[in-house]
């Protein structure tokens, strides 16, 4: 009874664990080390449901076998597989001789060199639809032996009652950080379409904001931003040139330089963009990024003329890819510079047009290649 | 120690049970339920800490009482209340003699008539901040006594045990909830800003975007939809005319009424919008609903022709949410008709232009006088 106890405790602060993401990478790594802990096993596994194929999926397993394993291993929903009898019957199984089980696949032994002798297996539920499907694998005995390898415990109905439980709990983890995921992508899909809707009345070659929001990564992978920061950046840099939607197609569109009037109309875009959306709620600190982007470091940039730290960091990083993107870029009136061109120009303002923690982060980025894009002057 | 495992177990049905929604108010309701039940008391009753002014409110609790209180409470983190104290020192309290504790805040009980003997009170922890508190109220005597109302069991240490684990998995539920409605809110804001960005440019007067959101959903909430149904239809609304980015301006822009050309030209925006957004992975029933918001239920609409149920019921709905804001819309060249003309307009056109079905749902939602705001030509 004390261990009943301690293993519903156990379980209570797993729930909590799993459940304290929303990134689905780390929830189902967390779900697979509780299964480890709870269960006391060598190693667990998850197969997830394909939405598309409607296919079982080997997601992920703990260990270098698992990494192997990962997106070789399919299985179709139906008897002719342990996981697939699981997922189709939405039974739970405990079976204790795995290898001379007729449903076990071998290919993935064969793949990984590990072997299964013991499995739990318990399907993985929400919204009455099963997701996947969660294994644990070789139970450790209580007491070691001083035997071979093989030598592992038996599952009992209590594991599987217990694994049963954490599957519950994982199901909807799993589930809600799906939710989260997609409807992250679809916002920012959605923002990169009408970018790009955006970017087609200008005289920019295609591509110009994926290619900014590619480069601004690149250069904030190497200052040591957090995920949020990182965030922040993806966003603003999606919606940089946002405010062109409210630019006149004749100086959006005009095949040749712009004139000084043309250009300081063109030099509102970034504050038209901030007047779009700067009333949404959650996007203070994303559209501030972006209405800074035209900035210079010492104080000579639109819109305000900020100088050094009072622009934020967001827009002194868009506004180093957007300069390399606007160099490499083709236009109607001239070719686009050589990206060892781009580089210098950049490297040579750093201090006075650019910050210089970030042009170093930017000139690590370069040298590293990850500017160069095959696709860069498509 | 049997009482202890049933405990635990509930515990983690209620961890499964409160994390398997995102919408924070099914959250929160959910939260209270599980502690009633769990802990054995009359009631329970959540703070939350408001994230603007640093303030606890009152966000809920259960029955007609805790509703009368909804919105009027609000404390400061200190220790002249007993959540202000929990909240600021982040200690969960045993309180067995509630009305002789100093820090008692009896606004609550004058307003509600309800009374609180025995209390217990627990933070609310996600990511080492407080997020609010959750309170048990008036512990239910084991076996129930035949005396007064007020006769209420004394909290122990192991009942306070029990709520900071409920609520670690209630502090985690709501964080996550949280996060998936702001994102939310940053998507459709974000959409919509740049849906209004897009109509300034265009001869409506303002808000066109919003209003059709705004009946549309009058009308899909007299169809008894599906809550996904009802988001497809917010989208598809707010999302409906946004292929004007790819019509030039001096089409949109035109002070008079548009030549045969130009119609045509116009004409093209629905299937504009759908290049602009058909990639976008988790949006493709949303944008087929704003693809065919110009189709006529008799086949003779725009851009494909399609008759009765082939087109999207999303569709369908903002077909005639569309036709309404354009009939009471001012335009440059007219002034807009009274709501009951258009009105008339709408049910005439029942089985030829419009869905008869939707035209129903209308007719209820107009007639209620759902359509008649005061910002209807603004």
């Amino acid at each position: 009874m004390e261990e009943k106890v301690r293993q519903l405790e156990c379980l209570t602060q797993f729930s909590a664990l799993i459940n304290s993401t929303l990134d689905p990478e780390l929830v189902r790594e967390k779900a697979l080390e509780a299964t480890c802990a709870l269960i006391g096993c060598e190693t667990a596994s998850l197969y997830l449901v394909d939405r598309k194929t409607g296919e079982l999926y080997w997601e992920t397993a703990l260990g270098d076998a698992g990494r192997q394993l990962k997106n070789t291993v399919r299985l179709p929903i139906n008897d002719r597989s342990i996981a697939g009898y699981v997922a189709m019957s939405g039974e739970s199984l405990i079976i204790n001789d795995v290898q001379n089980d007729p449903r076990h696949f071998k290919k993935a032994s064969t793949q990984s060199s590990f072997r299964t002798y013991t499995m739990l297996c318990a399907p993985l539920k929400a919204r009455d639809s099963v997701i996947g499907v969660l294994q644990a694998l070789n139970k450790l005995p209580s007491v070691p032996r001083r035997q071979s390898m093989h030598d592992w415990a038996d599952f009992f109905e209590s594991d599987l009652r217990l694994l049963e439980s954490l599957g519950h709990q994982v199901a909807i983890a799993i589930e809600n950080s799906r939710l989260y995921t997609d409807l992250k992508q679809s916002f920012y899909g959605t923002v990169e379409a009408l970018s790009e809707a955006v970017e087609k009345k200008d005289r920019y070659t295609g591509g110009h904001t994926q290619r900014v929001v590619y480069y601004s990564m690149c250069i904030a992978r190497h200052m040591n931003l957090s995920t949020e920061e990182m965030e922040r950046i993806r966003l603003a840099a999606l919606m940089h040139d946002i405010g062109k939607i409210g630019i006149e197609d004749r100086i959006l569109k005009k095949q040749n330089p712009l004139d000084g009037d043309e250009r300081s109309i063109m030099q509102k875009h970034p504050e038209l963009g901030y007047d779009i959306m700067s009333r949404v709620e959650g996007l203070r600190d994303v559209v501030a990024g972006m209405r800074y982007h035209h900035e210079r470091w010492d104080g000579g940039g639109y819109p305000s003329g900020l100088a050094g730290v009072e622009i934020p960091l967001v827009a002194r990083i868009i506004a180093v890819a957007d300069a390399f993107d606007a160099m490499v870029s083709n236009r109607p009136y001239r070719k686009g510079h050589p990206a060892s061109k781009a580089y210098e120009e950049i490297t040579g303002n750093a201090g006075t047009q650019f910050d210089p923690v970030v042009v170093d982060a930017f000139t690590i980025a370069f040298t590293a290649g990850e500017f160069i894009q095959s696709d860069i002057t498509d």
